[in-house]
């Protein structure tokens, strides 16, 4: 099928949606937007992000829009509009394609966003998934690396190191099927399907806390904000440059993925390890000032979501400073940045 | 360097640009627009519509922002805002790389385009360059395929069929350099140099009449438009099955590419066949009414683009005929649709 057809199809099955005056199948879409757009883009990227013997397509539907919802959330706004394009091999089968764009529909009718946009090319590699949204937020209520202060509490939604754990099953030989169902625990044969379970739905649909971060911007809780995408250890450094502070993480503190926990011991692992620099969690770190604690923490309860405070931001030269029972030492990034020789 | 230090090294080479709150370096870009934004996403992928030897980096960076440019001219509007999304090999020169973000840049600013964010990620296979496009149009003005009716002129810009010949130097060894010069002529040696450089220009560093797209949007001149990429007998039917109407062109007004017209003459093709089916012109394809038809070529004169009148819409079942000196024939799609078959 040719990428005119393919798109003729694809229109079919997208829904009609307010504000977009025009969808799929001219040369651009138009649609209706407030003062101010927040615009995001990112990519899954095969051999790279994503094996397609471990990824369910309906899935890598899903996640390919949920890392850019994650990333407007991070600013505190919410997604409106996508455009996704893809490089796809030409022997892909159509099916293969259905259900990626299965994953993509659903998850943007779960976020409200409308699919306005799509380009389809030959790849002579991969498969490349890109997807940019458009989202909306408060003017004036835009959450920035740069506001963190000196005595800002660093915190944590959720859990961390699941997702990373995730890939370690997966490297296992364990795998999902595209209703999250457990198919083969792999090398994990015999160990808690719930631990196998969360840890792949960690990795392969990652649920950031959208609405909290959408809450926390509409309230202007916190003084800074970033997703957490390429793991602690990466992503703190940036706020610290941004702010012009420097932090220090009380390794007693990060809220570790218990499933992740088990995994890591199983591996021979530290845990801490997976927290500190396994990336793809999707929470959000926060720099958040002592006032707006006791506020952020009854916020996040109300989608019961755990709030950890996991250390402080200070006055100093940027950087990050991890202290444990040994003390206080720098922490290097080691998170994967997928461009890096660290890349997984 | 890993992608948050290159888009550290990229945010000192963005000019700050009115209208960009955020750009590069938070999890998504904040722009201030006006009530209707225009979107729309194009890719340039190694292997499929460029290749490395043939196409200077600089080159390929200008193309990608152009072919975007191009997409939002045809709705009648203009770009304001570009994300750019990399796959690159990780072997890939920096200096490469910092060549490509020159042509987007230098490209950028011509067209009053801020870029706005941008996304690196490792490639298992070769290079994609992604752009989505963020522009504005007047709401109620907006060009689109649908709007043709029987008795309107089918009405091309410029002229058509030097992009594929352009190709088809390249495969013959012709060559320019990031500035335009003539590298060599391959194959061809001892032709004219103009006709050579006009057709590689036309492919490395395509043009779209993007001022006159836009005249023609504020101005309401035509009823329907999109651009040529795919060439005409792909993209034609598109104006014909949103519009349900029939076209019918006249072969002999073709404004084919006089340059093209050599290279076609020298492989021993038809100058003709460059026209109808090449793609890549990034021209405007449009259907007129007659009586807007004088105002529309005095408009173009403004910019001393030549306007040709190449057939007619009519009543009847949507497809395209081409009409010569044997008569009338059903003209079938043989352009470039990269993800099919035909892509060359």
């Amino acid at each position: 099928m040719g990428e005119r057809a393919y798109l003729r199809h694809l229109r079919t099955r997208v829904p009609a949606t307010a504000g977009v005056l025009v969808g799929l199948g001219e040369d651009a879409a138009a649609v209706e937007t407030g003062p101010l757009v927040l615009v995001t883009t990112d990519s899954l990227v095969e051999g790279v992000h994503f094996r397609r013997e471990q990824s369910p397509p309906r899935l890598l539907g899903r996640k390919a829009l949920s890392v850019n919802l994650s990333d407007l959330g991070a600013m505190g706004g919410a997604g409106r509009y996508a455009v996704v394009s893809l490089c796809l091999p030409p022997a892909l089968e159509a099916d293969w394609v259905d259900a990626l764009y299965d994953g993509l529909l659903e998850r943007a009718a779960e976020a409200g966003v409308a699919i306005v946009g799509g380009n389809l090319a030959a790849s002579s590699g991969g498969i490349v998934i890109d997807v940019t949204l458009l989202g909306e937020a408060e003017p004036g209520r835009l959450l920035r690396r740069s506001g963190a202060r000196p005595g800002d509490c660093i915190v944590v939604t959720g859990t961390i190191g699941a997702a990373a754990a995730g890939v370690q099953l997966l490297t296992d030989g364990a795998r999902l099927d595209d209703e999250l169902r457990l198919l083969t625990p792999g090398a994990w044969q015999g160990s808690p399907e719930p631990v196998i379970v969360g840890c792949l739905r960690a990795q392969l649909d990652p649920q950031p806390p959208l609405a909290l971060a959408r809450a926390i911007g509409e309230r202007g809780l916190v003084h800074a904000a970033m997703d957490l995408s390429d793991g602690l250890s990466s992503d703190l450094p940036e706020i610290c440059a941004e702010s012009r502070v420097r932090a220090v993480v009380d390794a007693g503190a990060l809220p570790v993925d218990p499933a992740a926990a088990v995994v890591a011991r199983g591996r021979g692992g530290e845990p801490r390890s997976l927290a500190l620099h396994g990336g793809e969690d999707y929470q959000l770190l926060l720099a958040v000032g002592a006032e707006e604690l006791h506020e952020l923490v009854a916020l996040a309860r109300v989608w019961t979501i755990e709030v950890a405070v996991v250390g402080a931001f200070l006055e100093g030269e940027p950087g990050v400073w991890l202290r444990d029972g040994a003390g206080e030492r720098r922490l290097e990034p080691r998170g994967h940045d997928h461009f890096g020789a660290t890349s997984r």
